[in-house]
This record gives C-alpha cells, sequence and structure tokens, in this order.
C-alpha cells in the first residue's frame, strides 16, 4: 500500500516512462513540481518497497510491479477524468481527478468504469443525459438572480 | 472552510439535531467513536468559527449557518451514498461515501447529482444500465479461473 504522495510519484514515473528511455530526478522534480531532496527521498521508498530500481545519481527504471502499479494508477486517473468529463462537472477536472484518485475503493472504481463504458456503448442514451443535463443547467441559470 | 474532521462533527451534530431536543457531548462521542475530550476539543472550533452555540458542560446548539451547512453535509453524503448505490459498486457504501465527500467540489458534487436525478427521472434507461451492469460483472466471472 503506497501513500498518495508516493502513488504519484509513481504515476508520473510510469508517465514518464511511456516516452523517455530514462528517467532523471530533474524530470520528476519539473513534473510535480517538488523539490530534488523530496524527489529524491521518495524514490528511495519506492525503491525499498520494488516498484522500481534506484541508486542515487544513477539510473530510475520501474521494476515488473511498479510497472504494473504505475499503468493501474494512469489508467485510473484517466478514467476519473473520462467520468468527470462525461457528467459535464464543472470543476477543473485534472485536479480534481487527482484529488479522487487516493479515496476511491476498488469497487468504485470498476462501477464507475462500468458507466462510461456504458454510455460509450450507448451514444443515444448519453446524448439524452447531454440533453437533460443541459436543461437543468439552463433552467439553474434562470433561476438565478 | 472546515477540516474533514470537522465537517464529520457538524454532519453528526445535524443528523442528531433532527431527532433529539437537546444534544450531549456523549451522544456525539458515542456516534462517532471517539473520546469526550476530543468531542470537546471540536465544539470549541465550531463554536468559535460560528456554526453552533457551545460552553462546556452546556447546551450545543447549532447556529443559522450552522444548521445551513449541516444540512447541505448531511445531503451531500446522502446523494453519494444513492450514487454508489445506482452506479451498482460492491464497496462498503457508507464508509466509502463517508471518505469520497470532503473531497469532491461543488462542481462535482452537482454534477453527481444531475447524473443521479436523471437515472431517477428515466427509470427506462436506468434499468438498460442495471441490465448491462450485471451482463458485465456476469460476463468478468465467467472470466475468472
Amino acid at each position: 500500500m503506497l501513500t498518495p504522495s508516493l502513488e504519484d510519484y509513481l504515476e508520473e514515473i510510469y508517465r514518464l516512462s511511456l516516452s523517455a528511455e530514462s528517467i532523471r530526478v530533474t524530470d520528476i522534480s519539473n513534473k510535480l513540481k517538488v523539490s530534488l531532496p523530496s524527489v529524491s527521498k521518495a524514490l528511495i521508498k519506492l525503491n525499498d518497497k520494488d516498484y522500481i530500481n534506484y541508486e542515487p545519481y544513477g539510473n530510475i527504471r520501474l521494476t515488473l510491479k511498479g510497472n504494473a502499479f504505475g499503468k493501474f494508477l494512469v489508467e485510473r486517473n484517466q478514467l476519473l477524468q473520462e467520468f468527470l468529463s462525461l457528467i459535464c462537472s464543472k470543476c477543473d477536472i485534472s485536479v480534481e481527478a487527482e484529488a479522487m484518485e487516493h479515496y476511491l475503493s476498488k469497487a468504485t472504481i470498476d462501477a464507475i468504469q462500468g458507466l462510461v463504458r456504458f454510455f460509450k456503448d450507448n451514444p443515444d442514451l448519453y446524448q439524452q443525459f447531454r440533453f437533460y443535463s443541459e436543461s437543468r443547467s439552463a433552467e439553474a441559470e434562470d433561476r438565478s438572480p
């Protein structure tokens, strides 16, 4: 079990691993806007828990376990962004997905995935939902002073 | 802005206010399973922020502001429980709603409310979603070893 903060590090390392041959501490520091010593501390913890192989000033490589869990974290984040966009939340979608992701059970993630797939597989029903949402928003605006 | 912990206290005080003439520290302590000194500390903070009127060993009364926000918190919790039940999450619904509620923006709460209302107003479409979810669950079980 990783803390939300370590999950964020692993998620970012997985994202970087998709587009770069090697991952540097500075890449993670820039992406997550945290100091280099904080990144180093997190990397040592992820190394100790066998999610990455890392030696200070050396390369950062995902283990098989780290790769699998990193993929899950990135897909979970994408799913939540898709869900928020689909239900037409007027929030900052990437910030909200980031805040939600650590607190949902696997069962709820699965159920949200079911809902997203249902609407994708039934675009006519999704159109009905969009129409319903837009009518509600327009009514709420009409009621506002 | 209240911390998640103070929100939980206020939510419980509002719930108790619906069914009891007077609210005692022991009622809150029993409901939230926390010690009496912890409840007292929280009550002093809620008093200082003008959500309740409270003097140690005296009555606990919600202010107008506390009553309005307590009502919002209880309704938010009910909505999230309804949402989780509606999307057929196989989680512990009351525990999950409790964990989610503090981390969702007002915009997302509104959007979730829109989705819940859409399915309530369109029971035939909701039946299609239930059927789709149950088919997916059955397929997943068939695939499991």
